[in-house]
């Protein structure tokens, strides 16, 4: 069938999102015109991938001050805050939820000369922009990436850092898009990802519908594969990167990592470098959100573990730097040792 | 609760086994009577775990041929081998299937001196045997796993070598039934163990009605429960060691123990003596049940992965000898060198 889905469209002043919770068994949009309603479909996972989270959260800013009344400067530039910090309370992780949430609300204290209908305006193209980059860095990050792979290779990736967790490619996914572009043949093995199953429902969905040729596995059975010699690269995603390169992402990434040092099979981390927290030194400072223990015991309504028993559900993981062969940004590949390496790549970019 | 669950009983000339395949919603038992039954049984896995389908499958041997008309010893032993060699075809991993199956067949040549009807009578006193036997080894694995272990310990498991996988007691989980015994605590993860969730439908379940503290687990959570110092050691079954200390068990077993290693936590096996197969000298001459893609790509008749999307769906793994720390058996604790310890252990013993 070889069709791109698309997980974010902004069209008439409405965000167009697909719904991720029912895929893969139904392909649905829904249209968000509040703050409030974006704020629960981030919460809820319909949208998810931290990309994905920053592009929709700075249209959920736009679209909560808007309708804001009244000409009075300091009272919108108040609006703004108070909505941007509501927004990011949705989800505890992704850096690129405040990332893009602060960048909208420097456009409004930047141009407090404008006035509120200029700023109005201003906010919109700054959404539109960081929505329109996230292609281009994906983009990027996908032929920084392809630099270090070869046609026919086996690749194994854990979650969704797929084109529907960002605005177009994914990130993790880039470089099996753009190889697919250029005939070259990949081989990719989607751990299922659980407890919610990203890596079956969205990254299988969305390689299977590019025409790419992607296998499911269990979480459990990364070694096995790894052991048979199928897997010459693992590439996953990142929801955020401290400075030293500790990296958090979905849980299980800190076991593929382990198993993929074990093997000695390069691990690839896709990071934008929005994702890269300066403020952060290491991993340990990385908040984990941690989810409801029912993800765990029930699935699709059916109980997997006899009431009452316990369940523990950390959303994410932390994989030490020294488990990362190398983290690929838009602006380039980023080697041991991570810490200077990374200062040297953002030198002179504001935080 | 405080309820011990049985998954084998034999009264009245019927095998009663536990539907462990509606589990932990429904606690069912039903009755068999034919080879055919208890083939179907093994098969679809409403009992599984290696000692209990090689109880189930010994039982089903003389339910295959208890009617078995005429007094021609030669015929009788000939229906012996052929139900036995039928029932081999249940389960390809489980060496304990083919060890009782050999060791029924082995009552019925032995004593071709004796009238059929002697040998029916004998052939059932076997099973009850290995029943019987099944109790009193798990109960000698776990005594000699609890002098490597101490009270309050945090100890992991993968899939279900629990009381439900056998006559009683379990492998894996014996030490945790016999340290409840005697006032112990010990803070037991369970992998919930995909494709199939036997740890937190079976494992979960068991250990929970029995009054211990389980708390169940994705897969994909062992590493970070790992690294977060709640693992003081790993304890697994297996369905078929080697010669050389290779053990095959449940699919995911293989990164547990890579993880373990990586953290430095000791990674025991428990192996009742019967599942030690030294005809097979190393790991990979063992053969791995490859089941139906549709146990990766669906679950409970929901779609996980779009249709058409490949999956891989290995049933065990080979855990390498070096991930392991000690095979504990009813016999003692064997330590590397594995092929010398495991020889001298079975020293004298008849294969």
């Amino acid at each position: 069938m070889n069709k791109h889905l698309i997980s974010i469209i902004w069209e008439d002043e409405k965000l167009i999102l697909l719904d991720q919770t029912v895929l893969p068994n139904e392909v649905k949009y829904e249209a968000y015109t509040t703050a409030e309603s974006v704020w629960d479909a981030i919460r809820v996972m319909k949208v998810r991938g931290a990309p994905a989270i920053g592009v929709s959260a700075a249209y959920g800013l736009y679209l909560g001050v808007k309708n804001h009344g009244g000409t009075d400067r300091a009272g919108f530039l108040e609006a703004v805050k108070k909505t941007s910090a509501y927004l990011a309370t949705s989800r505890p992780t992704a850096v690129n939820l405040f990332w893009a949430l602060e960048r909208m609300e420097r456009v409004a204290e930047q141009n407090s000369g404008l006035t509120v209908v200029e700023v109005k305006d201003l906010l919109k193209r700054e959404a539109e922009a960081i929505h329109a980059e996230d292609e281009q860095i994906n983009r990027a990050i996908g032929e920084n990436l392809l630099t270090l792979l070869k046609d026919g290779m086996g690749l194994l990736t854990h979650c969704n850092a797929g084109a529907l967790a960002t605005a177009k490619y994914g990130t993790a996914t880039a470089p099996m898009y753009l190889a697919k572009e250029r005939g070259w043949n990949f081989k990719v093995y989607s751990d299922e990802t659980r407890p919610r199953l990203q890596g079956s429902t969205l990254t299988a969905l969305e390689l299977h519908s590019a025409g790419i040729d992607v296998t499911v596995i269990t979480d459990n059975m990364a070694a096995v594969v790894m052991s048979q010699g199928k897997i010459d690269a693992v590439i996953v995603g990142c929801d955020r990167v401290a400075a030293n390169g500790d990296t958090a992402n979905k849980i299980g990434t800190l076991g593929v990592s382990i198993l993929a040092k074990h093997y000695g099979i390069p691990f690839y981390v896709a990071a934008p470098t929005p994702t890269i927290d300066r403020n952060t030194p290491d991993g340990a400072g990385i908040p984990i959100e941690e989810r409801d223990s029912s993800e765990v015991t029930s699935l699709y309504g059916v109980q997997t573990a006899p009431p009452g028993v316990k369940a523990y559900n950390p959303a994410f993981d932390v994989t030490p730097h020294e488990n990362i062969t190398a983290i690929v940004t838009e602006k380039g590949i980023v080697h041991a040792p991570f810490e200077q390496n990374l200062a040297e790549l953002l030198k002179g970019q504001t935080i």
